[in-house]
């Protein structure tokens, strides 16, 4: 069996998730497909604005104290609070959506992950992500122009409405056929239903 | 260290907790403190009148197949969907009150959790709870009538405020100290921590 990481570089928990599925994934000798997504669609459906971690404080409070216990079990840096917060990801999607099938594209999300997460840097810079991209060894400009082609845009939509007709609500995810798990705490178990 | 275990009684997640907590706790060394309160006010605050699993119906869904998948793991029964959810847990939370200091109060809570969830029995009804009480060898009317005084219903709504005062949002939710961990997954790491 494969499971899908579904991701939005906006997203907290899918740090951790994205710094550890791929690892996790290779010891339970589980096939991963990288699924890049946009959450926005997702929470402006459901009248959301802004993150509800912003929109709860108490919630959103909680989160940060969470995601830093668990950043510290897994020796991972955390900033806190980022740049902004949330940041926009929407170039970064569709660079690693051009990445999903392409031997520098997990590499490049954990970097944007670790930019966004525990470098202060702001991801929808273009330049953040040529720098990334040009660190990974790769034509940056070749790469750019292959992700904002109006193909790969709407590829991206595409992806976001499949996730949504599956019953995504939520980042990170993790499909194993028609089962969703949602939450870096779920990734353990969907490796197990796989 | 002592953990404090934080439940409402209409919450799908506290009923995984609640059958989990004193086996853990126990294991762990961890003295465990039970205490009752209740999502409307805070919910309400939030501007939700209902469960956000059902007004969110894509996180509903996969709440009821996640709590599947967990009892299934802890051997639990779940029965989906209950009479109605979410169910009115006041009175069971009034009474669990009670019972807090009282040796029978965390047998009574496992019970109420399993009528809830296990057994598609109405909560709010009092001779549910009676009947409840009476299995357990009480004076179920004794424990209704001290339940239902006026410092008991201010002491519920107290312990619900205090809870609001240090951050609590959520259920199931833990307290070690100051340090909050939200959900039934965060069991492990709040003993942990204590």
């Amino acid at each position: 069996m494969q499971v899908e990481f579904w991701f939005e570089f906006a997203s907290t928990y899918s740090y951790p998730a994205a710094m550890r599925v791929e690892r996790l994934a290779r010891a339970a000798g589980v096939d991963l497909v990288w699924r890049p997504f946009l959450l926005g669609p997702i929470f402006g459906a459901q009248g959301w604005n802004d993150s509800p971690f912003n929109i709860y404080p108490a919630k959103g409070a909680n989160m940060w104290r969470d995601l830093e216990r668990i950043c510290d079990d897994e020796g991972l840096t955390l900033t806190r609070p980022p740049v902004s917060f949330p940041q926009n990801g929407l170039h970064a999607a569709r660079i690693a959506l051009v990445g999903a099938d392409e031997i520098w594209g997990p590499e490049f999300v954990r970097s944007v992950y670790r930019a966004n997460f525990a470098e202060q840097k702001d991801i929808s810079d273009m330049a953040v992500l040529a720098a990334i991209l040009t660190a990974q060894g790769l034509d940056a400009g070749d790469v750019m122009a292959r992700a904002t082609t109006s193909e790969n845009k709407e590829r991206l939509k595409a992806q976001t409405a499949e996730g949504i007709a599956r019953g995504l609500y939520g980042a990170p995810s993790f499909f194993v056929g028609d089962e969703l798990f949602w939450g870096n705490d779920r990734l353990e178990a969907a490796l197990k239903w796989a």
